[in-house]
Parts: C-alpha cells; sequence; structure tokens
C-alpha cells in the first residue's frame, strides 16, 4: 500500500475507460466492468457475507493488510533494546497527526509500566508551597489541548556522516505530531508561588534511568505543559504514560517522560544527559551545551528512500516541515538538486511548533531527479544544505541536523538516499 | 482515571504542603515527603528496574491500566451484533480528535475485511469518462487532510424517548473526530468530466449490506472526499478501510464505508437507507427525507453522567460543540438549569464542522446543580431545548436530536441524566 509502487499506470486506465459504452455501465454495472478490467467477475467474498460484529474490537486495531507499517529498530545502533530506539514510518503517514501506536520510542531504561494510582509528581525548591501531586490533583487543574511535535536531538544524526541510511524512516523517523493534553506548567508554578530569583527548573523521571533535564523559567513560563493525554487519550506507556513533560519546539529529552519531579532553582543543573550527551563538538573542540530548539527542517516523505516510482507522468510530492521557532512560512521544492524551486501548497491549519503538511505538482519525464524540500519559518530562517551546516558545526556533531535532504530518482524509478554538497 | 472519581481533596493536599518546611524538601527530596503524604517511603519498582525494551509493541498500545476505556454496546439496543451500535466514550477523552481505536461504529452487516489489493471504486453514469479505480490510482490523486466530526443520525436518538441512558458514552457516543486524508470528489468528478444535468450522486459500500445513500451533487463538488486515511494512517477497518465517502456536517450514514460505487445522475434514489430509515416521523404523520444536516449541537463530557464528584470547590468543566453549517461560534454554560448563562472558553484551533472542545470554570458549593451546555455556530443557530424540539418535532422522531442535555449533580456528587422541560 505504499503509494508510489503502483503496477498500473493511471493513464492505461484512462485509455480503459473510454472505451467503454456509457450505456453498458448504466445497465450491466460492475459485472461489466469488472470484465473489462480484468479481475475475476465474481463479486468479492467481504460483499456475500457479514462481517465482524461490533466490538470485535472494543479497542480497535489497524487491518491486518498494514502490518507492514510499524516502528522499526535501526539494527545495531545502540547496544541494548532497553536504550534505544524505534523509528516512526513516515513514509506510511497522511496528515499531521502521527497514530500513537507509531510515534517513536526513545528510551534510556525501557519503558516503566506505572501504576496511575501509585504515581506522584512532586513540584519543590525556590517555590513558595511545595507540593506533591496525585494524578486525580493535576486532573483537576484548568487542561488544555495542543498540537505540538516532537524530535529526538538525534533525529537525522546519521546523515552528518554521510552514512545515507536507506528510508525516510531511518533518516527522519525520530518525530512524531500529536495533540496532547494537560496543565500549563505555569499554571503549576503560579499556583505554588515561585520565588522570583528562580531562573530554571528541574524534571525527572520515574523510569529507572531517573533521566532529568533543565528547562530554562522564561520557557517553563510560556508554553511548556505537563501533559497526560495524547491525541484524545491517556499517554501512550512508550510516551510517558501516565505524565510527561512537554517542551514545544525544543529536542525531545526535555520533554521528561514518567515525570516524577520538577525542581524550581537559580542555575542549571549540568545534568548527565546535558553535559555527556545532547551537546554539539564544534570543530574547536568546545562542546555546545543547551543547543535545545531546533530549528525550522523538513523532509519530502513521497516519494522517499526505498520506494520506487513505476509510472511516468503526474504525481504530488509531499513531506513535512515543522519549528521549533514557531510556524512554517513556506516550503520550496527542488526536482533538480536545488537549481531551481517552486513553492508547495502548505495542509491548513499551519500550527505553531507543529508538523505542517506541504504538497506539490510533479510530472515525472522519466529522467534522473534529485528532490529536496527547503522550509523558511515565521522568524525568516531559511533551512540550510548540509554543506552550509558543515561549515559552521564542522564534522563531528551528532545532534540537530536539520540540512536539506536529497532524494535521488534514478531512471528506473528507483528513489535512494543521496547527499549533494 | 475518571477525572471526577477523586479520593483526595485538592486543598487537603495544599494544606498538608504548607506545613513542610522547605529545607527538608531540598535535602531529603522525595523520601521525606512520601512519609509526609502517607504512601511507602519505598522507590516504586519501576524506578529500580529496567522497563520494557523499544518494540515490545512495533504498534503501540494503551496502558493496561486503561483497560476500562472502550467502546461499549447498549444493551438490547439491537437484535444482532452484526447490525449494531459500540459508542465512544467521550467521558474519558480530551483535546478534539478521538482516538480511532475508540471512534464509534455502526455497521449493517458487521465489519468487512477487505483486501485492498482487490478493491475497486468504480465512478459511473452521467460522467463523460466512466472509470474504475484501484487504491494506487486515487492514491495517486492530490490529497486533502482536513479534521472533521462523523455523529450518526440516531445519536442521542434514545433521549426522544426520556429514556435517560446513564452515561455520555450512550447519549452522545455516536460521535467522532478525525483528521480525515483522501482525495476531494470534486477533484474526481472535474476529472472524468461531469454532465451539467447531473444533480446527485449515489455512493455505495461493498459490505454485504450494500448500503446505498444519495449525495447532492452541491456537496459533492463543495467538501465531500473520498477517504483513505484517519488520523495519519490508513482507515480503520471500522471506520471503512480501505475506502469511504465522508460527507462533512451530515449525518454518519451519507458516509458510506468502504466505498465501492459512485453514480452520477439527475434525481434521488430514495434508497432503503434514505426512505425506510434515517427520517423524521413528523406530527402530522409526514415523515421528512434528506434532513442530512447535523445542526449545531453540544454537551457537557465531564463532569457527565454516571460520575461522581467528590469535592467541592474548584472544578473545570468540558465538553464538546460542533455543527454541521460550520464553525462554532460560541458555548454558553448552565448550572442552574438555564436560568443563568456564563460563555465558556473555545480550545483553538476552532475548525469548520469539527468537534470544539469547550471549558468553564466552576466551584460547586455541595448543593444541588444542573449542568446544561448551548451551542451557538456561525450561522447564529442557537441549540434547542428538548421543548422547542418537541413542540415542532412531535415524540415520535429517532433522529436528529441536538437538544440542549441536562445532567443533574446531586449533594452526594453523583452526576445523573435528567430531563429539563
Amino acid at each position: 500500500m505504499k503509494p508510489p509502487a503502483r503496477s498500473i499506470a493511471r493513464r492505461a486506465f484512462l485509455r480503459r475507460a473510454a472505451v467503454l459504452s456509457g450505456s453498458t455501465l448504466a445497465g450491466g454495472g460492475s459485472r461489466a466492468l469488472a470484465a473489462e478490467t480484468g479481475h475475476p467477475p465474481d463479486v468479492p467474498e467481504w460483499s456475500r457475507t457479514l462481517g465482524a460484529p461490533v466490538l470485535a474490537h472494543p479497542y480497535g486495531e489497524p487491518s491486518p493488510f498494514e502490518h507492514n507499517v510499524k516502528r522499526r529498530e535501526s539494527p545495531g545502533l545502540t547496544r541494548t533494546a532497553h536504550s534505544s530506539v524505534a523509528f516512526t514510518p513516515l513514509q506510511d503517514l497522511f496528515g499531521i497527526i502521527t497514530p500513537s501506536g507509531l510515534h517513536f520510542e526513545r528510551h534510556h531504561a525501557g519503558v516503566p509500566q506505572i501504576d496511575p494510582h501509585r504515581h506522584r509528581l512532586m513540584v519543590h525548591g525556590m517555590v513558595e508551597s511545595p507540593r506533591v501531586f496525585t494524578m486525580d490533583d493535576l486532573l483537576r487543574y484548568p487542561a488544555v489541548s495542543r498540537i505540538h511535535f516532537i524530535e529526538c536531538g538525534a533525529n537525522t544524526g546519521m546523515e552528518w556522516a554521510n552514512v545515507a541510511v536507506p528510508t525516510v524512516q531511518y533518516t527522519h523517523g525520530m518525530i512524531g505530531c500529536s495533540e496532547w493534553t494537560g496543565v500549563l506548567l505555569s499554571t503549576i508554578l503560579d499556583d505554588l508561588g515561585v520565588d522570583p530569583k528562580a531562573r530554571y527548573v528541574l524534571a525527572e523521571g520515574a523510569d529507572a534511568a531517573s533521566l532529568t533535564r533543565t528547562v530554562p523559567m522564561y520557557m517553563a513560563m510560556d508554553d511548556v505543559m505537563v501533559v497526560y493525554g495524547q491525541n484524545g487519550e491517556m499517554l501512550r506507556p512508550e510516551q510517558g504514560y501516565p505524565l510527561r513533560l512537554l517542551v514545544p519546539g525544543v529536542q525531545g529529552v526535555s520533554s521528561v517522560k514518567w515525570l516524577r519531579r520538577l525542581e524550581v532553582g537559580d542555575a542549571p543543573w549540568n545534568t548527565r544527559e546535558e553535559s555527556l550527551h545532547y551537546v554539539d563538538l564544534m570543530p574547536d573542540g568546545i562542546h555546545r551545551q543547551y543547543t535545545w530548539i531546533h530549528e525550522a527542517k523538513s523532509v519530502i516523505t513521497l516519494p522517499s528512500g526505498g520506494q520506487f516510482i513505476l509510472d511516468r507522468g503526474y504525481h504530488e510530492i509531499q513531506g513535512l516541515a515543522w519549528s521549533g521557532r514557531g510556524k512554517v512560512e513556506r516550503v520550496d521544492v527542488s526536482v533538480d538538486g536545488g537549481r531551481n524551486w517552486r513553492t508547495a501548497r502548505l495542509q491548513e491549519p499551519v500550527l505553531t511548533k507543529a508538523l505542517t503538511r506541504f504538497r506539490i505538482d510533479w510530472r515525472w519525464d522519466g529522467g534522473p531527479a534529485l528532490l529536496q524540500s527547503r522550509v523558511i519559518d515565521e522568524t525568516d530562517f531559511v533551512q540550510p544544505s548540509i554543506r552550509q551546516l558543515r561549515e559552521v558545526r564542522g564534522t563531528r556533531s551528532i545532534y540537530h541536523n536539520n540540512a536539506i535532504q536529497t532524494w535521488r530518482v534514478d531512471p528506473s524509478g528507483e528513489v535512494s538516499n543521496v547527499q549533494v554538497l
């Protein structure tokens, strides 16, 4: 069911349809047309027999025919499956909402199974009234629902080294976009009373990794949320059930999952996950720390690496664009490796710090092509080429690769991952 | 995990927190606080051991602690489970996106399991170039993604007879809201060429019921979609996999699932499901037919029937509002059975023909209360009371009940379904 892998040409169908007489169609119906189109004239079995009753699945599942649409691990990328990554199949998705069952996973000590009745959130430090919250306490606060992306800081990391992993699932699949519901952290902090000298908040997870990250107060009092809902229901275990932080626009590790503690202080904590990891090693040997905001980024998902275009002629190129600074302003698409650019259509609603789907018409002439997308966000930031990124950041980075992605279309129709320098 | 069933009072927590010294908190941390709050000081097991590895679920599932959040059948409502209804648990949901696994089901001959490679859509009748489409053909067209609700015409039908079913899952749970992806029907019809005299389209399902419905051309050429995607992935089987019609704002039966045929014609078809069913029997004995647009409607989901409010004091009342005519303009909420009204906050983005979540602050004083919501849409239509509806429609209606819903709050905190006439 991958859109580009089509075995029947659209124009062939148009020709075939044109030879059919209108009267045959109006009279004989599907049987006549079925004969014309070469598949058996029999009515399919699902039109002749009762289907499954209601509540065959009180909680529904995808069709068995979609079993290949799933999260995948990159073999050899990590040493254990408890501190690993499973990537979202971006090539198979539509719209901007990532199905919760396909939202990428990234854990440091596996997925804890937390009893929400026993789970607690402690908020302490430089606050007037420190407090331990139950889940019910938090559900009592005024809530907000917002659609935001979460992207791992290491997303597209393998491309720094020109590994050219084969599919968009592996190049860009550490991203998801959900409708998150919870309480603004500012609501909680205002309720407890924050010391005017406080400048940072430490967030800690309840998993065995006790993952900790520093969040600056200006973010905490802006759009940071304490989240319990994802796409209409309670968080999925892999995304932090029953409680997580959400720091919109910031690398995923800051949106601490299984949130159990928030400490308010006046200096950053320099914890393990913000001093040894999630830092950028610059050409002069200096580590850039707390480089947390995702700059504007985009990628074409259709067609993309590993897919085949079987027909010449019309295709709709589709992709995703996003920015940690706000809204997507414009996306340009090139089919010749960046020499010429055309502006794509943006799917409404375009929301701040959310995935935005873009689409543009393309007629493939059967020749080689180099497909690229380039996003410009509302701050006028322009997504850079990998060459531009390397000029500034050198060659030893792991994180924060937001370079323009190139897919090569071969005259055979094969689409593959290449770097255009 | 139902929000209103809270066993620990928020103010009790605030008092307890106030007696704790700041230094104890900063030093001893969670152990000291844990002792104060009465649960065991031990670190929970999920913070001491590795959790589940990635890809424990390549396609994710909710936490086992959420097993009670599921679709439910109303006992005795239908004679067979193949022509029945399973309702969405609106009382447990957040935001506006309905999780696909919880989207209500309504089938006439069960859920067919359709092989997408064998599925075909025939478009014929008053078109220049009739055609049979494969799924791949349809995926090749320019796509759109839009967030719309689907509501069964019989939703809230039992309330016509003052049955007062106990929960909002049963009163209003035949509604869902998803991000749908597919092709505008106008794109397909424009491509095939429509006879200028054509005024209607017949849609037919591939299930054993061969369900058929007439759609007027002015809708077909406006926002009707041929849909294959739901909330980012392929349609779920219960919602029409691999293909359905979507007629935004119109009763769900018109959004024919498992779509296999579209016939263009110049008169409505008067099929079984639009002459014997889905009609309104008026007081004068006349059946109103083709009353398909959902007028504006709203309901409070939190708190709602079957829930208990355990604490006095602050509560956020939440609910959902929608209109088949466009956007929700305003929602007013009453806590005294309609004598006084206050305007609720609307969660952005407010989208056309989509669910809109509203929220309003409320302090429960422990006395009896009658909670109601009343929506006004952008056409200035005001949601009616059940008395106003009955004055026009009499007492023999089954469909299209968009009356104001009343929940009674008892001094014990019990919330129940009552009719205020």
